[in-house]
């Protein structure tokens, strides 16, 4: 099969592997679609995330759909032929976080395209079996991709304890910051309000539900005295985290999903006199089936996030071309004629 | 001013009575709508509910909402005009529970149409001026008073615990079913199924929203095969709460809004061996500016539940239509002609 | 090897059957001891548990700890010659339950000594290595065979949300109910209500630290006003849980443990009015390293528990002292002489 | 009466002045013993906290005891000659926070000892009925008083989600610390771990119970690995709060009472990583009633705390005392002959 592969920072290229075999527990599935993801052009750029190291070839793409091609000696037959989405991630059944329903936590865990676990950029890969997840035909193949992105909105919005009625506040409005718009309006938000720094990026977050965009730096005095329930800070940006702090109403949670700076000086009496709660999070786990559920009842619509697709042989184009204002999601389809 | 008094079971009577003078912390409401719930009808009918016995004569009404004209000592002359809705009830500010947020519990409480409180079918009340809230322009009469059961489908959706991507089974189509629905989805619920035994309140739970619903008799089989993650029980029938126990999931969690049998016999077995969760809602506490936002922002429909309206010489007329199965909420407007 | 089998109801031998291997994630643990449990004595005597029915020979006994002497492929050496406590239960780890470590509920459950599953009353039994928990060696023999109910009572403090200054009443002064009281107390529980019809078992539980017991028949009108926060019912009796539910106060919470009618004809007005949460326990998850701190601790004493111990040839006695007022906890110890 | 009063930053005297008259609502309390705590001392060097500024004279002292002597219009007499410990605060009964259950976090609440607001070095205090708290005559006048800082400790522990099992770090040794170590231990925490720099303040842990103290720089090393499933800071000093973050387990949770620095560099992607929770308190509520059962019920001890007490004559010197690192806490005694 041929897959796209990083040999270094920089460095990508096409090349022949063979087809891997479904271990008893797995399936092989036939990628369909794979959305790029901040962290590979990271892992493209710099050859590395924190302590995690490109130190042999990687296949990167970690957002991944397709159909089941082949099943493992322990998985039904019937299998074969469905459409699902990848939850990309491999936990230990044993440990302790897994055992307590906090997988995404497990210390052994194997994750698709990061060091030294192959991801998506491939035309097959094979995944655990329950982690292949059928979606219904009305998916589109990126939706299918997409879920993975969507999962870490509802991950976040679980954090931020969204519900009926909660004013929230998105900082970035990126492809995650889109997502966690849609997603807390999902889970009940009755007033969701989006920051950028970009006027492109707010008119795109107008388009998609909105109810409010503001300028992250003409408006930010109007930003801090907003007093949501919740922050979902999807920028990475340190001004925006501290703006989106003091945004936040007595009691108030933020999670901070997009990754910045290794330190922010935080206001610790604001946290302390408001009693906010400041938390983050590590991927996701249980989120599949919500996350099938709200695209397919169209609460959450990820195909229109898709600006542009490419083949196994432009992977290198499509990573420089997804960090530019104008993209929200690009997609690689290994099955294209490129 | 005019007001419908329950002199005893089965005798309602327009009686001419001083205008009440707001207390300190209180404001005059010029009465627009009162919604008629079923214990209204209880009350007019037998004379008591439970422990509550009319003893002398009592005005009706708990689900109000109407216009400030007059307000007390403490409370600013700017509120003069604004339209709000009411809740009803009035704790100690001292209980235990009041300090702990679960106000409604407060063993002190004066109630609306709760002998001895005289409630709303007047053409003026008052209430403590923080639980008269003000509603939008966009937000009709009816739906002002109308926020009182919306507060309780809110009450019950929080216990349920429901979330985006919730499976919720409703039983009974009545106005609450008909509230909780929405109520569900508002909270994010992705399929909601609605049974009822009457085929008309059937189609209407089809009309505001239900993704299936199921005749309570016919189907009971597969009801109880569904395996939700809530039950939001509105009919008080005891086969609905037995079949809706059964039809949840393992850690799914009962509601019973609805009043019925004094006693049902529960299955112990199936709770103990799903961990199930049964519980029970006493009104509402910290629901209305949810239930305002829910409804200003289009996500709960209250205007379409409104199947007549009456004037206060009508009362006795509207209770017992009330509970036609043709009709789902009944008003009483005290300022209406007849 | 020995092992005891139950052929058929009140039928149980001494068999010799081929020591079990352990499979690659397994070890292998030489028992120590095993406690005998209610539904122990329940299969003897009637040959089935609700749907669990033994239709073929089946060892009992599902409390155990014990050496572990040999190892799976996949299992590090270094754990030979452990002194463990065994969680008895494998569940699917690709199950939804599963996966959110709700592992107790997971529909394909295999359990010791749970039709037709084998249980511990033989000389050795293998376990998944991660539920081989090791003990310190202060924890004696029979201690971590009792972590197991111990287990019981964990989680149904959880589930009761019992904390630091809650009033908790436990129903039914048997072992459970003995263990109830120390893990209510160990969770922070100021004052702890124990009743039993029974004297003996009335001032065993003041042995074990009861703050204050009662009488379930003669002081039942006090019981009823108590107004406790939770209620961990033990005895499995219709009364006991109809007058527990009454004793509870507003927003209070009923776990019912113990094992005993079909139905239960319960006050479904008293659950509304006073909202309260009625639910029930099935096992337990992720309660084994909570159990051996607790003991290991000093907080709760399993080895007063011990009322007497046998050698596999005398099963049957076993269980049939096990259920006398006077035995709290009668244990099995597979490798003595008898 | 004789009040300590605070004319400017630096200047304490003992002034004359009229007995308090408790309005309808309020009981009048001899005051027994009041607490120093670290914000009066900051208030009589400073003359301020943050926004709160000393502008007109002001009492200080909000850890307060005494004895009911006259009560208000509205209060049952009854109460007279009560031994209470009071809870210096009165929020708004109508704030959304108040009727949310937090009304620590009330933006109207008046607080004893913060300006303008006078506290309770003083013969005579006065306080609405129900913050009055009735204790047994088993506690002492020193330990009614130190409720309040046991509240502080009550309200981290339940912020910090602290039950039977968990593993918990404080930081800090000082008075506060030594009764978050306490309350971790009433909590149901099984190993506590305190650290401190000092080695007098790091046996006095010891004393109070903990599992094991380490020294906050020697052992810098060993405490972030510890892995524990909360922190409560209690030192606000900046490497404890950076080296008690990295102390966490996955999902661990930290809870800033200590105060400090005005800002703090933090481990952003540590905090995501390991998706811990971080978040402060603001006083407390709800605390009283267990902080009385905590003590009555010998689970913590707040008479050991004490190591010194005054009359209202020597404030001056009692305030430069209790910050020495002998002291732990030091009482005023508004009746006592100096």
């Amino acid at each position: 099969m041929r897959a796209s592969v990083l040999r270094r920072a920089g460095e990508i290229v096409v090349e022949s592997r063979p087809v891997p075999r479904p271990a008893a527990d797995e399936v092989l599935i036939r990628v369909g679609a794979v959305g790029i993801c901040g962290s590979d052009v990271h892992y493209f750029k710099e050859g590395r995330i924190g302590d995690f190291v490109v130190e042999s070839p990687l296949v990167l793409g970690h957002e991944a759909g397709g159909t089941i091609v082949a099943v493992g000696s322990g998985v039904a037959e019937s299998r074969l032929g469905e459409r699902v989405s990848i939850e990309p991630q491999r936990p230990s059944p044993t440990s302790r976080q897994t055992l307590a329903g906090a997988y995404n936590l497990c210390p052994h865990m194997e994750f698709y395209a990061t060091p030294p676990v192959d991801g998506a950029f491939a035309e097959y890969v094979t995944i655990q079996s329950h982690f292949a997840f059928r979606v219904p035909d009305t998916v589109s193949e990126d939706a299918a991709a997409l879920m993975e992105p969507l999962s870490v909105g509802i991950a976040a919005a679980r954090k931020a304890g969204i519900t009926a009625g909660s004013r929230v506040l998105v900082t970035g409005a990126g492809p995650i910051g889109i997502i966690a718009l849609q997603v807390a309006q999902a889970f009940g938000a009755t007033e969701v309000i989006v920051s950028d720094v970009d006027p492109a990026r707010r008119s795109q977050a107008l388009k998609f539900g909105a109810d409010r965009v503001l300028d992250a730096i003409a408006d930010d005095a109007e930003l801090r005295t907003l007093g949501v329930d919740a922050l979902l800070e999807c920028s990475g940006a340190t001004p925006a985290v501290l703006s989106g702090l003091e945004a936040l109403a007595p009691a108030g949670t933020a999670v901070l999903i997009g990754m910045g700076a290794d330190e922010i000086a935080f206001p610790v009496p604001l946290i302390q006199n408001r009693e906010l709660v400041v938390t983050g999070i590590f991927r996701y786990a249980n989120t599949w089936p919500t996350a099938i559920d709200l695209v397919s009842t169209g609460r959450v619509d990820l195909d229109s996030l898709v600006t542009g697709s490419y083949g196994l042989d432009d992977v290198e184009e499509a990573l420089r071309i997804s960090t530019a204002s104008t993209s929200l999601k690009t997609m690689i389809r290994p099955g294209s004629a490129s």
